[in-house]
């Protein structure tokens, strides 16, 4: 399935705050068999949350927004995907439950604030939140899944395994694996990296990606990875091809650093 | 001027390498006096390049790409561009001056790879690149401006002065200071954010960003910050939201930790 994954807060688009939740929530996903097409990152503001959302949703099957979710006046994240796909916002019982309990357990009020996280699209289903209070949100619309989980780290991460849980694994298998050269120019080796991309007809990514500067002490780490049906198969081509970039670096007076 | 930042790279869309280059150059930016409304990250694949493009100079003024500008076959960011946009790609003379001089000053010939560098759309012009030896790249398209820098940080680094060069900087002074608070809930703070910001008349931002589980041992950031054309206005109103938060947090029992 194709994801895209939208990242909400205005400390994440100034910089502020790296983007490490988008980084997590790819990995989980190719790690489960699914592919990413985009990253969008955008501020707490309804129209561009919207604008982003529009543009993920043509070109994606999922989505996956994070950040938004908890009681402060700018979390608006549910409210904004709402109004822009013009579903009507309800009280979702469920995660009215799943706040009210949290609170009592801690002999605390359910404010105003803390209700505003029950409030989700018509239609929609709860994530359950083990680590904080925001309950996530699932909503299937035009045959397209969209999912709202929280923006802190831990309780973003605590909660993909549900997302998972939903749409199923993928069928493909993802296998990754780095050689680290130094002394080869990134330009000196890009010859020899078409070449071994070409003789794999495009199946196999091959990737230099350069550590230092190309001239005084050139590093290089080269990836090479794939996605197949066929796990062994793939396994056993990628190993062919670091043979190939490590035969490569070697008559190039590379050294190999980690292989 | 309304920025929007493209992220090119399959190694970034999957999560490969955190994206720490957007973050940089929207600090860069905003310490320059300008706004940042979007980041974008798609994978080295024309189509995905073009659709992210087209978002991007739909809602912004200026657009700064970064990645995919080496000499290896999966660098197409330059072309893709020029495809999508409908400009013709011709030997730029100037970036391949640039180049000449780095590969002959290594007694290296400037192999096709290396030649590749210096194709840019016709009536683009060149961003010199010290550290590295890829140029960068500055089309103005219908009024909108378009930056290409290169994914390895060193190098997009030494370029960003050389953009705010063109565009100018920016009449916002952006201030942004911050409050650390042990033991209050954010939800139990959420009605004093809001009412901070009320006051503010949405001015100011007052966000909170939680550090910790909200239950077990909560810790807040609250970031108090704002951009203006009066920067001495701007410190003192945000100095006196600081006090206010401050304030409420000592009501609250909260241990300010860092002011």
């Amino acid at each position: 399935m194709k994801f895209g994954i939208l990242s909400i807060g205005n400390e994440v688009v100034k910089g502020r705050t790296v983007n490490t939740n988008a980084s997590e929530i790819a990995n989980f996903l190719i790690q489960n068999g699914h592919e990413v097409a985009y990253v969008v990152t955008c501020k707490d503001e309804p129209d561009d949350i919207c604008n982003s959302l529009n543009f993920l949703l043509e070109y994606c099957q999922a989505v996956i927004s994070s950040g938004g979710l908890g009681p402060t006046l700018d979390d608006i994240t549910i409210q904004s995907i709402s109004r822009c796909l013009k579903v009507k916002m309800e009280i979702n019982e469920h995660a009215m439950k799943l706040i009210e309990e949290k609170y009592s357990s801690m002999n605390l009020p359910v404010s105003d604030e803390r209700k505003k996280m029950a409030m989700m699209p018509e239609g929609s289903s709860t994530l359950e939140n083990s680590v904080g209070t925001a309950p996530g949100m699932f909503l299937k619309h035009h045959e397209k899944m969209i999912f709202s989980i929280p923006g802190v780290p831990r309780e973003m991460r605590g909660m993909l395994r549900g997302i998972v849980d939903i749409t199923g694994k993928g069928s493909l298998k993802y296998i990754s694996r780095e050689v680290k050269i130094e002394g080869i120019m990134e330009s000196t080796f890009a010859p020899y990296i078409k070449k071994i991309s070409e003789e794999m007809k495009n199946k196999i990514y091959v990737k230099s990606h350069p550590e230092s500067a190309e001239f005084s002490h050139p590093i290089l780490i080269i990836e090479v990875y794939g996605y197949s049906d066929d796990e062994k198969d793939l396994d056993y081509t990628i190993s062919k091809c670091l043979d190939q970039v490590r035969d490569y670096a070697t008559k190039l007076n590379g050294k190999i650093v980690i292989s």
